[in-house]
């Protein structure tokens, strides 16, 4: 089964919060099974566990002192995503094949990422954005099926709408 | 044939400047023509403006005074992006029959925006990021073919690469 985390190397306070913010709740929206934040991380972390305990699932979200220990300790396929990459749909069967470390970078990422990544991967080689870039990733790797899941223990969930807001409390039925 | 362009509502100089330059590279790489960024949004349009210059393809920026002006005048379907909306999955063929405006907010979205868009669409029920909704969405509407488009007439493109960067100037041979 396919199984993914998310790093998110080069995070740095102020600057990046917006930023890395939406690097960690996309990986949970996405399917991913937890977000590691390299650096002083805490806002978007708490975010994104408090949009966890309020929307369920099981996202673990950390910071990391050391993210080349993560990516060496990784059991599985470490995909860099990159403008300067292959391209993600010439490549997604064969990462497909074992759990997956996507890492982001925010800033200028470090020469050792690309030697050490097992893929570097382009989605696109246009330059746009890491967030957009985790995305696709996320949708090729899980094939579409993550659009599916279901997020279970949260408080609240969102009942889809064609043209409104609406939300179901689910506090009270557990 | 498909075309698309984005729309991005409630942009607020300073607070949402990278978000909104990443929503504007999203629209360009993953294959929207336009991007409309309403309010003050020059330093965005202006970047985009510059990469498309220096990466090629006839993407087109600006800002406008307006944005309901653009939502009602737009002749083909306009999907606002929210978290609250019909799965793209479940509507995204129905989308597809016609041109795309894509609606993705900054803050708090005005109630108008759902009354008048053709399709509110989720991708995904949870809370992530603007940027990632508007990645899935062009992706899924364009089939992924957009992730084989060719960007001519900039000065330089990428190599994609294994293991490292790569670019090559194509002034020269103009």
């Amino acid at each position: 089964m396919e199984r993914a985390e998310v790093l998110r190397l080069g995070h740095r306070p102020e600057r990046d919060e917006r930023l890395t913010t939406h690097v960690c709740l996309t990986a949970r929206a996405l399917g991913a099974e937890a977000v590691h934040v390299d650096g002083k991380g805490t806002g978007p972390v708490g975010t994104a566990r408090e949009v966890t305990r309020r929307f369920g699932g099981g996202f673990e979200a950390d910071t990391v002192g050391s993210p080349r220990s993560v990516v060496r300790d990784f059991d599985g396929n470490v995909a860099h995503l990159t403008m300067y990459g292959e391209p993600v749909q010439d490549v997604i069967d064969d990462v497909r094949e074992e759990p997956v470390l996507a890492v982001v970078g925010a800033g200028k990422v470090d020469g050792w990422v690309y030697e050490e990544a097992d893929y570097n991967v382009g989605v696109t080689n246009q330059p746009h954005s890491e967030v957009a870039a985790l995305a696709v990733f996320l949708h090729e790797y899980f094939g579409g099926e993550e659009l599916e899941a279901r997020f279970a223990g949260g408080e609240v969930e969102v009942v889809p709408s064609a043209s409104g807001k609406e939300t179901r409390s689910i506090r009270d039925s557990r």
